[in-house]
């Protein structure tokens, strides 16, 4: 494992007035490099071969270093291009998708925002449950046998990539009829979650250790396929209809309830305040907590995102939210790199780079 | 009750150039405040103790007054703290309901914001009927008896708290089992009401008195739980399908088509010239017509706000349509201010404040 | 017909630097004006008697001319009013549907923004089909006798006005008993269609001639009636579904999933690259190609609208990907404006007006 000396040992030999700002070309990372850009830094994307076109023709990017697998990024001498650019890495969805956490806390020598010890606990199911129900969030219950099912439920399965393979049922016979013609190899593993109706809120939340402040950005709703496309078709295709499936395909903006607000914040706080007693010194820079608004106007909290989210795409010139907190359009993308800025003037990179 | 006369007495002892805008912390208090600074003006909010840490997060108040209940702001002591401020509330939903639009019209000495003869005209269901088909509005079709029920219908109660407990029915007999299972105190008086299938607009205006211009600032949908979660589960619930509930969670953006511009702007013509008719001054400042437009892009109203609407939230930076209006983003909130200024500087409260 | 000589004759006879940016007063004209302005022309609006108020009321327009019926605009002197004021007409939806692609082919003398030969290949749906098939797309199955039916499938009408008249339908069966009950005078052609299910995407596109240049403005998914009314009702209406109907009323933002944008800006690029080799010089200016996104990641093309489509009217004052290209509010009825512009200045108007 990467330690935090050796992080800060990297650090100590960056040129703190003339750090890059990197990421990988995917998920947010337009933002992010506009961002770095509006707030000075210079930037830097990371391309797999047939995507750096995207980043070209937004010109958004300083510099692209293209390679054929993300895995490449964890290469020593590509690591060393990265560090002698002063480099910083913003990690994103993708970004841990792509390199897996395991692999960034063993083997990334290249600073990261944000408290490195956070993709353990977003990415193992039972350490982020045990985050939310410490911050003390409602979360949907989990029946433990398909027999307990006694409402509606989402199926998930470990090996189901993106949200295909997942399935609704209401009761255990429709369970065990649905594993049955399931087309997945591991079907062994599984959870069974409470399917909890209501409307979906996905606040982006921002926690500066510099200034003790949490702040709400944004807000969006996830647009799924095929269930966004299915729903509309409603009771029409009754006869036939097919199982749902839950692939992100892109994000919608919402507002909510003022009156929400004070609980959607508690929310916020209450995660950030659990983190630092879980894992020190807790989560830094952007989350996102997925969640369900049910209509006696409580939250159950479904997921956890411990890193920027792409509902945030939403908001590059800013949102409602950030136009209240800022008088400049303040993307999340941008936010990072306001406390990147902060921090390096303050000669305290230490406290948001790990 | 409180007469024109006495507000206008209260305003003529006020500072024309050391006025507070100051309102509810709650509904569409954020971009209200947020406005009256953008504006020029001192602001307040008064809050319920809980959720001032809202305001005060989002920096957007200069002065916050915590109170136990909403209702102790009736208090003359009360009253009196915000009159020496200079103070001129703004309405918003949440403020009126609240407050109750009777103990505003008869104990509130503070100026209001707008006609305050409206709220009885908005509040009472068959003021606000008669005042819409009076504009010439189309409205849905009512039934007086369920046995008339020969379509989809949404049946209401006045004492359903914010859309839980109204439920649909296509026949009689649906009516009546609902009905009868139905978990509400009184259940004797309701509404039976055509439900119109459309899109929903939720357009945004703004009639100025002292311009005689009706402007059009955005619009909205609004987002409801558990409907816009159910409905997302189409038929995959058939047979266990529950009643849907209809309580406001928060807003969507949406622009019309373009064409349709002509009758929306002429929607809200109408209902500011009936208003003029029925309550001289009539309608002042922000109202929304909540509309259903259907195939045949006919726009059925079934309900107005004779204040700013929650949907305006989504606007705090402008919208498609007041960035065609103003050269600066102009929020509902910020237009109720600039009317304000407008008015204060061509010495014409009394014009805009009752 | 009017050949491009005939235009670059009237093109030749302009004042380069007084040009008048024209539009018909419906779809995107606000926009188009405001961004002609923005960019500094002369604006004007042809408006049918009973419509100009919407554009007084917005303020945007330099000039507004009156007619009766959109057909008048046609006439000879009607144009005559056109050309001495130097006027660039800008066509868009409603534009051309009201006065028909053969029509403006044929008896329109005032210079276009954009390439006329499109206006046939879009219009056309062999030409079109032909079009998006040699750009390599994928399209939805096509079904040419109703026996073939083995899934959903949309049932569409030349005849029918707007999406009304559209049927849905599974089987052989369903197919035959909605058209016998359809009410449509020409029910002898149609086109079975696929109906693919999945998340909407209208990436609206605008293709640079001067600068070789594609760019992603800004996207969007049709807000339709009764079909977004209709499905939030769900399994709920089961027992009486009527029949859906597609008439856009309104437009939703939206933005993909980053990973998405390479192969949706590689969609824009072979569609301009298609329309270059079947008619030179090609697409020119902005438009639009309407996808379904799978839960696969593949997107399905079901149309092209060679020309600014209405879900740019969401992004007046820009978009997220607009202000990822531009420092300003970059609408894309500013766009156009902005290649005239750029136009004029290199003398380079043919290259862009037809």
């Amino acid at each position: 494992m990467i330690t935090p000396d050796e992080i800060q040992r990297v650090l100590a030999g960056y040129a703190n007035h003339e750090l890059t700002v990197a990421t990988v070309g995917s998920h947010t990372a337009l933002q992010i490099l506009k961002g770095a850009r509006d707030e000075g830094f210079r930037n830097l994307a990371v391309c797999r071969h047939g995507t750096e076109q995207v980043y070209q023709q937004f010109g958004v990017a300083d510099e692209i270093l293209t390679i054929g697998r993300y895995q490449e990024l964890m290469d020593g001498t590509f690591q060393q291009q990265l560090i002698v650019r002063n480099a910083i890495l913003i990690p994103h969805g993708s970004f841990v998708e792509y390199l897996s956490p395991r692999r960034i806390e063993n083997e990334l020598a290249v600073p990261l925002f944000g408290n490195r010890a956070v993709l353990e606990w977003e990415s193992d199911r039972v350490k982020e449950r045990a985050w939310l129900l410490n911050a003390g969030l409602r979360l949907p219950l989990e029946f433990t046998s398909p027999e307990e099912i006694d409402r509606l439920v989402l199926v998930k399965f470990p090996g189901a990539k993106g949200g295909r393979g997942y399935f609704l049922a209401s009761s255990e016979a429709e369970f065990a009829q649905k594993l049955e013609n399931l087309n997945l190899s591991d079907k062994a593993q599984f959870t069974i979650q409470e399917f909890v109706i209501g409307t979906r809120f996905y606040p982006h939340y921002f926690y500066s250790p510099l200034q003790d402040r949490l702040e709400l950005l944004s807000m969006d709703i996830r647009y799924e396929s095929n269930i966004d496309g299915l729903a509309r078709l409603g009771a029409l295709v009754q006869d036939r209809t097919p199982e749902p499936s839950f692939v992100v395909t892109g994000n919608l903006p919402v507002v909510a309830r003022e009156s929400l607000l004070p609980k959607i914040l508690e929310i916020g706080q209450s995660v950030v305040t659990a983190s630092q007693e879980l894992f020190s010194p807790g989560l830094i820079g952007p989350f996102c907590v997925e969640t369900i608004c049910t209509d006696e106007l409580d939250f159950v909290a479904f997921e956890i995102s411990a890193r920027i989210v792409a509902g945030t795409n939403l908001y590059i010139n800013g949102s409602p939210y950030s136009h209240l907190l800022y008088n400049e359009p303040m993307s999340t993308g941008r936010r990072i790199a306001r406390e990147l800025k902060d921090a390096a003037e303050l000669d305290a990179l230490e406290r948001v780079v790990y």
